[in-house]
């Protein structure tokens, strides 16, 4: 049996043909702006499912089930989806809607919760029955994995580490709050944090770095500038992974999971630069000491492809 | 059938027989320092189960099983014991031992996770699927109950919840960690907090209070002088809500249990000095802002019992 996946980004709509290992045979996107409306969103999924059906020349009775992966809330058990980011739409009843066109199972789900099942399943967290996601992008996303099932508290809302205060009396967060770890671990933050330091150096190295990307600061402009030698880009470095590593270790000594995957634009930096200071930091912090029973701190394997990959699975869990 | 829990505390060994429902039938305790080693405390635990069933008037047969909560670091499958914080014992084979004396199933727990299981079963968490408690006595605790089941993560040390940084580079925690919700939301905490306003403010209602007290700080110091009209307490007992607040919302926002129990000497302080003015600043914070969909957060209701309970509840989780 086959399985669809669909990630609905914030520009694109993304789905694959999954096999039941987790590889994506075939692969189709639409811009998210073509869908009008929730009937063209049902429509388009439904389409999206026959046209992958086709690539994968494979007739549409061989494929177990659909998943739509969303950012906002959802409702699973009745495969509503309550809000998104990216769309205006609200309390949109996708899989009554979606069985208008095509008589398969559909599931839907946040897509950080996606991502982390797909990572579960096929990526960094194989093997692990206790499984956390970090994922490092405009904000920080989370998700929980507890013996293959998505933890999601009462409301389908649980899992948001980001708005996790570490800075008591921090920096302004638009959840409400002050000091969330996403004012201080996203690429955001990073980025805030490098246009700091920047100003307050201003003839060094890590000035040159960000003149060279056409003025852009980016997440990685102190880490190169650090590879350059320059101490302003090592300390933003620095600081920056101290204040992951503080979430981090939070996150570890609530759950301690086997694993705790780090995934987003950020973990795309060296393990030398990122993963084994972090990993330091977090083994003299965390509870307990012993170092046999640590939570193996890793990389996310399947970058923006988990997506596809979890929502497809969410169908295989059930 | 009856059960039997025995809380191992820090200065008494308490033991109760428990009727299906979580009653105390009957009760046993012994001075913990009568325990010399680690055979002498299975002895103990063995000879407590046979006064009990002759003080509940019942064979020994119809005891379904024995739970033991400690202080400290448990490995549950073994029924092994690898540290308390009271006793000079590392990795005790208690269930072997406790089979020399008795042949009855006995399992093993931590204590604050034998509280929570008490309160999930029998007092402020019944009815919920997914349950959070925090202790606050002279550190933080916290248990984790999932449809049922106490979270232990991959190795039995879960639900540290009270070394959570919420203060980056806050006070110094025996932990290792700095700016741990352990340092301000504890009643030690609390009342490093009231010592500090009374030397600030020598003349005062609050060094009143603490003078009629013996001159003795406690945690009901702030409490009392803010309900004489004392500012300098009312501000101590404000501040003190808003750290607590900063850990519940986090809780709140990676679990969204149905309901959150706060037990421990602090919880005891009247509702409106404690619980309605910490629901309206976590409501106000915590995600989602939809008010039919949030966290109950209540009193726990079990007190001191919540430990004997919920031992004997081990036995019948499985």
């Amino acid at each position: 049996m086959k399985r669809v996946g669909i990630d609905v980004g914030g520009t694109n709509l993304k789905a694959g043909l999954i096999d039941e290992s987790g590889h994506i045979l075939v692969e189709r996107k639409i811009k998210i702006a073509a869908v009008e409306d929730q009937e063209s969103l049902a429509w388009t999924l439904a389409q999206m499912t026959q046209d992958l059906a086709v690539d994968g020349h494979i007739p549409i009775s061989e494929i177990a089930s659909v998943g739509v992966g969303v950012p906002g809330a959802v409702e699973i058990h009745t495969g509503m989806v309550l809000y998104t980011c990216n769309l205006p739409m609200r309390n949109v009843p996708l899989r009554r809607l979606f069985h208008h066109y095509l008589n398969l199972p559909l599931y839907v789900e946040n897509d950080a919760n996606c991502a982390a099942l797909a990572e579960y399943y096929a990526g960094a967290g194989r093997g692990s029955k206790r499984f956390v996601t970090v994922t490092l992008g405009t904000g920080v996303g989370g998700g929980i994995i507890h013996n293959g099932k998505i933890y999601h508290g009462s409301n389908g809302m649980a899992g948001e580490v980001g708005h996790m205060t570490i800075v008591y009396d921090g920096e302004q967060c638009p959840c409400g709050r002050r000091g969330c770890w996403e004012q201080y671990a996203s690429a955001t933050a990073l980025k805030r944090m490098t246009r700091r330091a920047m100003e307050a150096y201003p003839n060094g190295i890590l000035k040159q770095v960000i003149a060279e990307n056409d003025g852009q600061i980016s997440g990685q402009s102190a880490f190169i500038a650090a590879r350059r030698g320059d101490a302003v880009g090592q300390a933003v470095c620095d600081q920056y992974i101290r204040y992951l590593c503080t979430g981090i270790v939070n996150l570890i000594n609530i759950f301690q999971p086997d694993t705790l995957a780090i995934g987003g634009g950020v973990s795309n930096e060296s393990d030398e630069q990122l993963l084994i200071p972090l990993r330091n930091m977090a083994a003299e912090e965390s509870i307990p000491c012993n170092r046999d029973r640590m939570t193996r701190i890793v990389k996310a394997q399947l970058g923006t492809q988990a997506g596809i990959i979890g929502a497809a699975f969410l169908g295989r869990k059930r």
